[in-house]
């Protein structure tokens, strides 16, 4: 998502300034602009809520039948956590610049809602923070894949209330808030770090604290652990694929104009682009090197392809978008054995496509969109033909890797001390004996398929 | 949804009233007014299709593998049944001030469609019937769920035949069909009452003629049957709360004005909310209540929740949705054995969630909007500052409460006379043999899993 | 879809032509004329590609649980190669006369993209491209599901390739892109013919030259392969009901005015009409010819109740979509065993509900839609009052009559020998004792419900 904008609502009024009725046509436009902005959030809101189901769909198929009660468990709580913690605390902190909101929540005992005020950029308050808030959710959402089949109920959801409510929005305050990475010329359009990588690393420390199943890695081999539905990891890829356009596509934040609906499209198409080589490269190169396809590297392909797009997503072409997604399709066959050898027990797979595809594609941004060069004094600095100059891309990709570093630095080890207290308190991992039974039966007494499974 | 307005397609004109042109800008105003509410009922009629889909996959995994064929069956015959009937009869009874379509289906032979005619509202006729067809379809969804397991497939049928075609279009027909329960100020935004209580009475009076399924009840226990798929119960709550912003966004019944798209957008924000806390509520009081999370009432928590923010979505702040969602969950986890105590079988908790906690949201109304004060001519009621006056919370709670007792005990007697004469001839319930080897095979003769299935 | 129109930007200026403003005025109502197409491509475009995952999951719940991963792995790897070679060769072949992108991607090395240029029919190309690329893949899907459990995989996505890159976009460019059916006054709008017929006979075609599987016919019996979720089955019919929506709806190719507006609510409600008609009859008929619903035939009957209506989703009343899709429903249940007869194995009943009703669909258009009668000159004739003539409807028939046969046979044929060669070569069918194991374990080494499956 780029920053908040400040489109000013008499925008419109440019169009026939010299005639008396100006205001009134440019009033009637600015209204259907604000229509429009507000169904794109809309829109791109409700496609990201129905990723919260394509996150429990592919964790639910990936783990084994003992435990899919459980993942089915974390994965609404932790989207209903999500949103209340938002909108309690997250997204105060995260658009400290905003000030409607601040003063209801913390000024007032009973937390007011976002319904009296409009917003200035020419949309509905209302609709950005539906927005807005599945974006947090997502970042929930990916550790809660990794950390799958050996963690606590209550420990976990413990951990989402403080990544919903304080981690993720300080770090994407940073951006998306107007904060100093995006003064320093950051640029990450949907979050392929602020939200993906961002939650690959919670859930990379949650995983080094945690361990590592008992029993994946053995006498020096890995113990494949196969998931029980594949049916439902596919179902809940193409969920994700679904909701991804409304990730992208609605983190133009407007489409009141031709040029922001053209852009939206063009995110449409590049999107699908990435997801699609993301899924063929992890295709060929399965058959190539292991003699079979993989389908879960395929799955785990494609959903790569879309976290290596998001960081920019619409500057590409469409062969820009191929080439990329492929990249992190190629990344997923390559780093999934990797965690492995490192016993580092990522049971979904969401660390190399969130956080590893995440840094890929918010390194590649530099290739496509560069900063404006500036003076001493903030001014654009300018070519002997007028044109602004661009930082190169050498300056723009220090700029992404300081930005992938900061944010990546700041959750890994925030995450790594929330979880490492709650391992020294609380306890974070199930017993023994209701890991071997499942946590289904051992921790919440209800097992997800009890016609099916074997005696 | 509030009654249908009149939206005079000319309003856009007094943008500019005194200039030669206004009648052209504002014909073209109208018509972007025009394609926007048009789209809103698209799009929420779209998502409250989808519910359809989330209402069988809730129930297949509620219900066990043995009547899973059945259960899909019905839901897809419901849902089929129900589109036509309401066009062929429901539509014109719901809406008899609407003289365009009656004299259509009565007055001629060959029913004629809903094409020709623009409605004065400003939007698609066929938009409107086609976001109105779903919410019938709704309320005969509701009513599959508690009956499974036990019922025949055709009588049930029967009874959907005579639900969307009669029942529900004269119940709703009270309301939003501009009769004496909106004469009398009664509030229903999106019909907790009208589509998710009917439904739950018309299944209650169901559950009662059938009775519950065999061995449920016996030496004074609940015996518990536990449903055979989680993660479809959970896939399909997740598919009905994205529905559910077509549901209650699209009851907005216009997104022309910037006042009606920032409601949609507060709708939207609000029923998330709603979800959230009773799922969350659900979470915390079964862990506390019985030491152990429990999946299926967080799921139907949520959906409680949803149900609860229904009757008003856009009224209550944010803080509101939270608490009104929040007594919906408790509801459930409190109402769920109550149903048991009375021997009344419920196979997925319909009635807690669909009945109980819709008549709570329709209550709770009461507290943030109510009637205007009129005098004896009619005209509105005027303080001293000319302010219009309204009824205040308690005569609110009052028509609240005539409205659900009225709708209830229509939909319950007539149901059950339904149900009643069906059962002393055709039959309603299926033999004993076929009800302990399940459905499927001695009903359909076709397993829904038949490589899974235990022995 | 109708041809693409030229709808000139400046369309909106003759709303007040006499008026200095004018153009000022027009320009505004054509860029919010461009906004709302383009959403609509939009949305359309992911209700079709979520239509991906209905064909994945109708398939995978339709094969055993022995080939379920080899049928996911084929869902989404069609869908990807569709993706890229659709951009890559597919778009220009399908619209020669679109000059925009030919030279991009045969004139320079690295193949550019959509974005430079805004199409002149007042949409952005790149929600078009993203469109008209989801009807590509569609064609694909279709294909999948016949061949089922006996077709290797690379084999299989070879056909897609040539299928998605050079089959489908010509015989689609014959009609969409303005080629001979489009000037012989051929009509099929959103593609009974043009998607569903075509893939139809990709799949016959195939599905004779790999033969049926081993122990389908026996003995001068049929032996029946029970699908392995039904559950599955019937989430993927309801996804691809909803997907339907966007690909009939968005078929209109325009939002911006309210005629349009009303045309896409119209084609809603038809298409919900048609496949609520299939399904009910397939209900009806197969309780009456076989004593029990077969839920199978249920999905099957909407399915090609859809097929049947998408010729012509706008022109029949409801009445019409109504029988329109009951004989949809009718060709389900009376051609599934005709093809069983002639020995023909189509695992998911692909070829009676996209062939067969496809054709049906085609066919009867002519009695809606019927083109212009034109003189020697190209004019249109004229009747005493002045209004244009039509060729009637027998003329009219045998034109959609050509039009089917022409692009059957082209699509028979070239698929045909594509298989054929293919089989000759590397071969296109797995061992017999890879078919007996299935083909998870034995081609990927991966089972789809590793925990279930007995023994």
């Amino acid at each position: 998502m780029k920053l908040l904008k400040t489109l000013p609502l008499a925008a419109a009024v440019i169009v026939a300034p010299s005639l008396g009725f100006a205001q009134e046509a440019g009033a009637a436009a600015a209204e259907t602009q604000f229509i429009f902005t507000t169904l794109l959030f809309l829109m791109g809101g409700f496609l990201v809520f129905w990723m919260a189901a394509g996150f429990a769909m592919l964790e639910a198929g990936l783990v084994r039948s003992k435990n899919v009660t459980m993942q089915l468990t974390k994965n609404i709580a932790l989207f209903s956590i999500a949103a209340i913690m938002y909108w309690l605390i997250g997204y105060n902190i995260m658009y400290p610049g905003d000030g409607w909101i601040i003063q209801d929540v913390f000024g007032t005992i009973s937390p007011k809602d976002i319904k009296t005020e409009i917003d200035a950029g020419g949309y509905s308050n209302a609709s950005d923070f539906f927005f807005q808030l599945m974006f947090c959710a997502t970042t929930a959402s990916i550790v809660s894949g990794t950390l799958a089949e050996r963690i606590k109920l209550w420990p976990f959801l413990l951990f989402v209330v403080v990544l919903t409510g304080i981690i993720y929005p300080i770090e994407a305050s940073w951006q998306w808030g107007g904060g100093w990475l995006a003064n320093m010329g950051f640029s990450d359009f949907a979050g392929s770090t602020l939200v993906h990588a961002a939650g690959g690393f919670a859930a990379l420390a949650g995983a080094i604290v945690l361990g590592p199943r008992l029993g994946k890695y053995k006498d020096g081999r890995v113990n494949p652990m196969p998931g029980s539905n594949l049916a439902l990891a596919t179902l809940g890829t193409f969920i994700l694929w679904l909701g991804w356009f409304g990730f992208n596509g609605g983190s133009q934040l407007a489409m009141g104009t031709l040029s922001d609906a053209n852009a939206v499209a063009e995110i449409f198409a590049n999107t699908n682009m990435a997801a699609a080589a993301g899924a063929v490269t992890a295709l060929i190169l399965t058959q190539v090197m292991y003699g079979k396809v993989d389908l879960t590297m395929v799955l785990n392909g494609a959903l790569a392809g879309l976290v290596s797009i998001t960081a920019e997503p619409l500057a590409p072409s469409l062969f820009d978008a191929l080439w990329i997604g492929a990249v992190g399709g190629l990344i997923v066959v390559f780093t999934v054995p990797l965690l492995d050898k490192l016993k580092i027990d990522d049971v979904v797979g969401a660390i190399p496509v969130h956080l590893i595809a995440g840094v890929w594609g918010t390194l590649i941004v530099a290739l496509h969109t560069q900063a404006t060069l500036t003076d001493a004094d903030g001014n654009p600095v300018l070519d002997a033909e007028g044109a602004e100059q661009t930082v190169g891309f050498f300056a723009q990709l220090i700029t992404q890797a300081i930005g992938v570093i900061s944010i990546g630095l700041f959750v890994f080890v925030v995450s790594f001390v929330v979880w490492y207290l709650m391992k020294l308190t609380v306890g974070i991992r199930v017993s023994e004996e209701a890991e071997i039974n499942g946590l289904d039966t051992a921790e919440l007494g209800m097992e997800a398929y009890p016609d099916f499974t074997k005696g």
